[in-house]
């Protein structure tokens, strides 16, 4: 394990893997992968509080299950925006699977549709749109954008999503300043040579531009630009409060993303799970709304849903899982999560997933 | 300590031990199970929060006793549906006793007998209710029910239990999905060979079903099968909300087990202390309330009454004992929470369990 | 460092030391007692959980100082019952000081009339009340009791207290059943051969007794017969709760005095800063408040004068002290607590110990 | 590294430095200080309580982010008394910088100046106040002072401080008894041969006095002897409570800046996170508040302008700096201050300081 492009490109078997919890998968991956490519996955930025808080804030809930209830096989299906789940929860975007992977962005698409889920590729990915498509076949499928300063940049790129099948266009707001990430520096790990971006653009004017510069005064001019351009939803990633989600349903977006960006982007933002019952206030109800940072249990994804997400996002595990397994390990991280989500559901007495309410979830603490 | 019959089946000596705590027996028990049984035993689902929190809901709650209130000797006797119990601690019904001593459900049932305590069979025993009840002599005895796919299987068990001279019937419901134990995989561990289930079913029309496997889809319906077809006062045990402790009362159940299956159910799930008090109101008092989960001391059984439970139940530290010294070591073990109960009234000043109120409770942190 | 009475009998030399704080002797004292004397002063009861609570909970107050009040030199000193102490801090009383030094209780009163501080003996000593009150010479002093079964022994106790000079009785009311401190038993440690009860009844009739041995159906009727055997001052030790202070007061009581016993009795009740404030609604300036059980710094009494106690009552430090250098060592835990309680007092603002108010302090997390 | 006067005085070098963090800088100054001199820095008075309670009741509010606001390039420039910051964060005067570097206050100054930030000089250092000075250049700079017992010897530092050209006095009020610092004697450690104060009195009148020795019954009429003396604007340092904020005012105080001594003063004294609310409060906007003790982030400084402070003090981390890298270090750390606080501000949303309001914070845990 080292920086060298090898330690990354090395063929890694494409495996069925055993998922004990999307937890324990964190430690088995970290014996795989290069140190640097663990590191740069799992840490967060600056003191990794909202890393951490990610994870906390749920255990201030308690789920309070209704026995009794006569409920036999739970249905844990749903769609958001016109695509059908098989579970409430879809693949968030994340930059750079060749850090985990030789078959890169490819393999977590295929895996993610295999688990008959939703992937969202990262504009910031080493392969290019068109190959991950192709590679989530039937799978449903939006893409993700970091809005870059050249808006003939963000035309080519939503026109190619759009033409490539993707369904939505993600706008992510929360990462115009890139996040001080520090685990890498103060362990002294390198990153191997450039994996290379699979969205360079393809128009000469454009030439120099590169998926990871993006523009830094985002406006709802922007949202406006990609529903134009794209002929797409768009939702907004990176909500956090109920104003901006307010904003978003004003503005006509198609679905608001609850995140803290995994605790990548700025520390001491607060816990997804902490923010999300007011956002759901503010949205009422008007649009889907996607919650992911730190959610690793199925009980997560119900309190999630308890509180007022429609589907969940889901980030390192499956970066995890392709480590491990390639497309086999994220399907099996989706299963895993199903598997934990229809335990939660049974026991709960929840028969399908617009059933799970506010109802079933408490403060543990009671006052 | 390996993972062969042999290490479960070699002979325990039957004999006095000394139990410092029911913590400290915790230990002590480490040291001498083969660690699948420790681990087995010891473990709860999930990310065990459940199970730490059972005992870290304690933590919240002070004890403000009454000196100068001129009691001498307390008596820590009760009675529960017409069994009278030395103490008000009962044996909850936990399976597969056989894990922790050769003696199995015999040895516990024996030693719970012992101590003038009640002793809950479980149905998934690997001794049958019969040799069990044989065990226990003249002890007073429930039998729990795991309510099984075929309503045939239901009748065999309660009928037979009736038969044997089990005087209730614990109806567990929270376990209708199994829980996710993930200790033994975590810690690569392996179960031995299977000890053998003490219940199968005796009708040939039954054959293929074991006491493991149960109805998923229970309702009110089932209770009331028990109830008919046992004839025996029916307990619901699983109960963390107001909601069902209310239901309970109403479908004619002469008790309500507050529980949540030691922490090894649906992790995330609240401490039972936790609910306690908004289940005692919805009860108002009209049937007993068992609670269990977590109940380590004296002062637990204490405040367990004081928030309005009748009797409360205890679990693994009677495997503990039974490993470390068999029946003895059961006795043992209900003769220590006798002496911290008894310790705990005089020095608040109680005189009898009935006394014991939630005026001697309260916050550890005012506000 | 072992069990025999040898270990214990050692002549300790007479020293001047060195209290950098009075944590931190708890570590140098551990390095010279045995571990039997250590773990028995050290410990608490049960899980010790009021024990480390004790500290805690003054985690939960902030100081809030007022500077530039025009404080030059703080005057630490007060009066209790009409005698003098050089600071608010007076030695609690604590069993069997030959476990920490060959002095015994002789050094402890000794090192606090040094202090100008007031000796409370116990009972339970080594040496005899009157050999105690020999070495306190001139200073304060009060004699504890544990009411004995026989009235006859209490009377002769009570008698020659009167007859030392000892000038208020304190009555402990809060172990008439034996606390269960488990560290020697868990850690498998022994104690010495009994290093003797200095206060064995005189009298023929009452052989047999020893002042270990108390009644444990206690009343105030038992403190009314203190108050008229003793003809002296009755304060009554273990008050956790506003009703008990204000029945003292009621009977006439000349104190009361806030303990757990410092967490060797019954574990899980309160703190004593947790429970004072009430305690002072209830008692509302009629008597002096004494409060003991986890005053480790000036802030601590600070703290404990501000809600409401006249003074504090400081135990383990000083048998630390008294380990470590004799009648010295105890005297220079007095004047470490007196040296951090005159800077916490100049800082604060505080001229002397009667304008230590509640609104110098506040919760340390306000909402 | 040990106690003597070399290991202070090896040359160390002037070098650019990479701060990963204030924190990491932390760790490595541990790596090149003398252990006296490392821990006489970092540590803390008493149990460190307050030291450690400065950083952890940051995590006790999160920021709210308000993405999309258009922000590009937010300004971080603010000015204060008249003097221009690069950035909203001045150095904290601290004593004996000899213990981090050879360099001493110059090289604090220097870099300060540097870093386009203010530069307290403290009485209590190892330069003279005109050496400072002269470091500090065109660089903004205040003059704190101790209040020394003869007035002669306050009126002597106040005229050369005026004359130095520096443009403001910092009264600290909170340190007229020496907070009890034990980390040195705890750990054993010696201080090496004294440094040398750089403000000795030059009058003969004030022989036998120093820096050090100072007033403890400080009243305002110290500060308006300052006032008078100096002919520069005041401000008091060390304001916990709303009141003496308020009494500041009234009586003409330049600033106000809350400081708890960065936990080096009254241990269990409130961290100042939690107090500025209230103090802004009662200051009401009329004079600009400084306030320190524990800022080691860009969120930080962030949470203590939104919350009432118009610039936030640094201490500790510019004295590692120093040790590390010289004036190079003291303004690496600046601008690792300035980096964290653009990007804070940048994802939050807010193009000035003037517009970091409490709307941009929030409690983490919502009740």
């Amino acid at each position: 394990a080292d920086a060298s492009a090898a330690a990354y490109a090395a063929p890694a078997p494409e495996q069925k893997i055993n998922v004990v919890s999307l937890r324990d998968i964190e430690r088995q991956a970290e014996k795989v992968l290069p140190p640097f490519g663990f590191h740069f996955i799992a840490g967060g930025s600056g003191d990794e509080w909202t890393l951490r808080e990610n994870e906390a804030a749920f255990d201030r809930l308690v789920i309070e299950p209704r026995f009794l209830s006569g409920v036999k096989t739970p249905n844990p299906a749903t769609s958001i925006l016109g695509s059908k789940l098989s579970l409430p929860v879809l693949a968030s975007p994340m930059g750079m699977h060749g850090f985990a992977h030789a078959g890169k962005e490819a393999g977590t698409a295929k895996g993610t549709a295999a688990a008959g889920s939703l992937y969202v590729t990262p504009s910031v990915s080493n392969l290019s749109m068109e190959e991950i498509a192709a590679a989530a076949g039937a799978g449903a499928k939006w893409f993700q954008i970091y809005f870059p300063e050249d808006p003939g940049y963000a035309r080519e790129q939503l026109q190619r999503a759009k033409a490539a099948g993707y369904t939505a266009i993600v706008l992510t707001v929360d990462a115009t300043s890139f996040g001080n990430r520090e685990r890498p520096a103060k362990l002294g790990l390198k990153p191997p040579p450039h994996l290379g971006f699979g969205n360079m653009p393809k128009s000469p004017a454009l030439a120099g531009q590169n998926p990871d510069m993006q523009k830094k005064d985002l406006t709802f001019a922007d949202v406006a630009f990609c529903q134009k351009e794209s002929g797409l939803p768009v939702i907004v990633k990176g909500v956090l409060t109920a104003g901006l989600a307010s904003d978003c349903v004003k503005h006509g977006c198609a679905g608001v993303w609850v995140s803290n960006h995994g605790g990548r982007q700025l520390d001491h933002s607060p816990a997804t799970i902490a923010v999300l019952p007011k956002i759901a206030d503010a949205v009422g109800g008007k649009v889907p709304i996607i919650v992911d940072s730190g959610i690793r249990r199925g009980q997560d994804v119900f309190r999630c849903l308890a509180l007022g997400a429609s589907v969940v996002g889901i980030g390192r595990p499956l970066l995890y899982g392709l480590a491990l397994g390639g497309a086999q390990g994220v399907e099996a991280v989706f299963q895993r999560l199903r598997t934990e989500l229809l335990m939660t559901m049974q026991l709960a007495g929840v028969a399908s997933v617009d059933k799970i309410t506010a109802d079933y979830v408490a403060p543990a603490v009671r006052s």
